[in-house]
């Protein structure tokens, strides 16, 4: 069980916390839970840090910051206790969870289970700090900031969890944002792949390297709400989003729609380069400098110029890399040879995602039908296995994700669905 | 050097702190520092134990409360790094400094120094968390509140330093308080035993802890303030209060005063059983319950009754513990034998201490006509080999501490002394 930061925010709420955890000891389970620090802890010991030291060490920023989960797992431990379950906590350097010596940024190489699994044996409910590892010089280290889905699948992995529940503030994976589209209908399963592009393009339930890792090593993930606290017996049926494999996937959901979810992201920005001569070498001489410069670029379209030898370079970067990129790329614009840069930060990529997609044609060809109906332009599509996706006019956001929900017969049919 | 949580709240006075160190290091010192965590954080923190459990386990507690120094610890590695010194924090499961284990109360059993020494002879500040440790059972410890006095002088005594500056908001130790009496001299010597009973007796500068551990393992011990931050370069020369051994004192001071220095402690309560019966053993009942619920008995007097076989008993115990005391001695009214109890909160203990002190007779001549002359009444009387006290009524402490302070010629003769 993993619960994040607004789970954990004071001890009301950790209190609520413990009952959840209380109920599915006495269901039965061996249980190990892996908290976050409280809400807002974390900015504050962060800022403690710039203020100390703008350019800081992150060894010691580590020392810093990961004390927010040792507070919190000590006071999980302690609460368990007042409810009468035997708790106790394990920082990160005791177990150990043992990571790269890359501060601040820290990866999982492995994690001793073997006093935890007896301490679970023993009927002892183990309290882990997330977000914190110990590296081969005996350091603490973070793994960036939320971790701790990744500490939390690491342990499940681990132990050989059946199960790892991430409690969050939302009670499941959607089809599309609910507050976008009312009639989005909560999934009872989604694959890791479909996961990955559902967080990758704005569904931020859980950490993109979470579902990486738990694809990797098998772990079955269900995000649930901390805030549903009924006093009901805990079943092993699921009451949010279970996230497995494409094959435990087939066994499960017999009636598999062909889109499994609708993502919108609104932090891209797209940029244009007229004029570049067509010639061999000339995307490179663009490319190049923005990778060099680390910053990603996503959706890439070359269309044909009005002048022969000429050619017009639409793509994309996040948003907040923009002016990054246009600078750079004014810097080169004698080695490129383009005419000029037109950039729009008001743009929007949505995408629909899904395994079920056989091809693309069918999926591609409803989508670009539902969108021109409605008037909305599109000016970049790219594809991948699982996903296709369209680049366009940022205030048409909310339209386009209602139109398509409705295209691909996503809504609900009732609230209760 | 150790700095308290007053000196380590906020970045700020970490800086100020930072810039203390940096001097010490850049005047060719080697150089280990011991910080609290920042004021109010461990209130916060054991706040929030409560919250969770108020029968809290201690394990769990010190896995909490210990952060804070943690957070310090790691702040001032990264405050002295921007200030261009090479620094890294040691946490005390990191070195580790070996406790035993009863949490919450830990006492030190050694500190592997060799890491540390390395680091400080490379150039490094080594910046070490007060306050905690690690047990047999490679879980954190705490030291009990004020804890981190003892880890400066734990270790200072395995790393061999020179001499342990405790860094606090005073400026030293006076020859008595200075809020009541303005021509209190602060004392450029003292020794462990003399610091023990100031300390003991309400001049709370020191954890008492700390000064024993001082005395048996021979740290010399300066007190000074953090807030006194000239630029003029550090030297040897002592700018607070240095605690040495007697042998040492007697090389360094050479015009001693027989007197030290005055203390006074409000915190005391006194209780009269009137006409006890004077046989063996009577006194054994009324101490013996009173041991057996942990209340320390301070000052005792036997007096003549007035009835023959008979005796009024008086004795102090601390104030916080008077209503206890007194519901005990009630339910043994009967096997005690005496006849009514007579309580007094309202009174204190003013103490004379000094090792120069050769007999106790001059010293208590001196004190009791100083105290007679003022008209102030003595209720009790006890001494020490270094110490000489009389309980008095409450109101009359600050005069009894001035008329004192004068009779024994400590007064200084102007501001600068």
């Amino acid at each position: 069980m993993k619960f994040g930061g607004t789970s954990m925010a004071g001890s009301e709420r950790i209190r609520r916390v413990a009952n959840i955890v209380r109920r599915q000891q006495a269901a039965g389970h061996e249980v190990a839970v892996v908290v976050s620090a409280m809400a807002g802890e974390t900015d504050r010991l962060v800022n403690f840090c710039r203020e100390a030291n703008p350019l800081y060490d992150p060894a010691e920023y580590d020392v810093v910051v990961a004390s927010g989960e040792q507070v919190t797992s000590g006071l999980l431990a302690l609460t368990l206790q007042a409810l009468g379950c035997q708790a106790r906590s394990w920082l990160g350097w005791q177990l150990p969870i043992h990571t790269d010596d890359a501060h601040a940024k820290a990866r999982i190489e492995g994690i001793d289970s073997e006093a935890l699994l007896a301490s679970m044996a023993a009927g002892e409910v183990a309290v882990i700090p997330g977000f914190q590892g110990l590296s081969d010089a005996n350091r603490i280290t973070t793994l960036g900031r939320g971790g701790s889905d990744t500490s939390a699948v690491a342990v499940a992995a681990a132990i050989g969890a059946d199960r790892c529940d991430i409690y969050t503030d939302v009670d499941g994976v959607y089809t599309t944002d609910p507050r976008i589209v009312a009639k989005a209908r909560k999934l009872k399963y989604v694959t890791y792949e479909e996961m990955l592009e559902l967080a990758s393009v704005g569904s931020k339930v859980l950490q993109t390297r979470s579902v990486s890792l738990a694809m990797k090593e098998g772990v079955r993930v269900q995000v649930l709400s901390s805030f549903i606290d009924d006093d009901s017996a805990p079943s092993d049926e699921i009451p949010g989003t279970l996230i497995v494999s494409d094959e435990e996937l087939e066994g499960l959901d017999m009636e598999r729609q062909l889109i499994t979810g609708i993502a919108a992201d609104k932090n891209e920005a797209k940029l244009i380069l007229t004029r570049v001569p067509d010639r061999p070498g000339a995307v490179a001489t663009i490319f190049g400098p923005l990778a060099a410069a680390n910053i990603n670029v996503d959706m890439i379209i070359q269309n044909v110029g009005r002048d022969k030898g000429e050619t017009d370079v639409t793509f994309t970067v996040p948003g907040a890399d923009l002016l990054r990129a246009q600078t750079l790329l004014e810097a080169q614009k004698e080695a490129i040879g383009y005419n000029r840069i037109i950039t729009d930060g008001k743009v929007a990529k949505i995408s629909v995602v899904g395994v079920g997609m056989k091809s693309h044609a069918g999926v591609a060809a409803t989508m670009f039908r539902a969108l021109a109906d409605r008037g909305i332009n599109i000016q970049a599509i790219s594809t991948s296995e699982i996903k296709v996706s369209v680049l366009i006019d940022e205030d048409e956001t909310e339209l386009a994700v209602r139109v398509l929900h409705t295209a691909y017969g996503m809504d609900a049919t009732d609230q209760a669905a």
